[in-house]
């Protein structure tokens, strides 16, 4: 698999206090919010912050820690999906969401490592992944 | 404040079952690594497992979740250190470890978002960053 992570997501309990402090305190700029989630394009990756109840909802764990945490690795294709996840679970990895396809496009499933961080291993056709790993944000 | 994250950290119980899922699962190669740690270059950040007392005893916060995690944003001069810090103080964040200098050299403190992800705003000469962003490991 390539050498790179495609998003961090961190659960947030409040999207305005969020991004007063990435927006108004780093001073960054996001690429793509609505009402639920905001996204910043990073240094060749994505970050994004998603109230936390959805975030355990996708990732189907909830009520462990301070706040869900996840982490991507995104595939160049559909198949390279279950692949991917078929190999993170024969290496120590734990699964938490059976891959499926997501009302937004693409297809996914969640795995985790062997402290319990979700890894969201994901084919979306809307975000382009370059040669150096650089992942860019699609619609 | 440049737009970039310069490390992702997870605390990690069991180096040799991290490094199982991560060298051999995902396929990843390690940059850097010693009894602790594994660094991992990724596309235009670092990727790192660090055995979580280390980490928690770095940020000086312990026992709140399934595992610490932090978050680090590199500034280009120890004296944006604490000017960094401030800004996100006065933003929403929280103090967790004031400004000083570790022993590996640099300058670094520690600020909790307003979900209490632990952010490191850190100081270290000798870790590049261009000007996209791309932070490079050195010694």
């Amino acid at each position: 698999m390539q050498q790179q992570i495609s998003i961090i997501t961190l659960g947030i309990q409040d999207l305005i206090g969020s991004k007063r402090f990435y927006v108004d305190g780093f001073g960054w700029k996001p690429v793509f919010e609505n009402e639920e989630i905001v996204f910043y394009q990073m240094n060749g990756f994505m970050f994004g912050t998603w109230y936390g109840h959805k975030l355990e909802g996708d990732m189907q764990r909830q009520n462990q820690g301070p706040g869900p945490f996840s982490l991507a690795h995104n595939v160049s294709s559909k198949d390279a999906v279950e692949t991917a996840m078929e190999r993170l679970l024969s290496h120590g990895g734990s699964l938490l969401r059976p891959a499926d396809a997501p009302i937004y496009g693409g297809f996914r499933g969640y795995v985790a490592d062997p402290d319990g961080h979700a890894w969201e291993i994901a084919w979306n056709p809307a975000w382009s992944i370059d040669a150096l790993g650089h992942v860019r944000f699609g619609l």
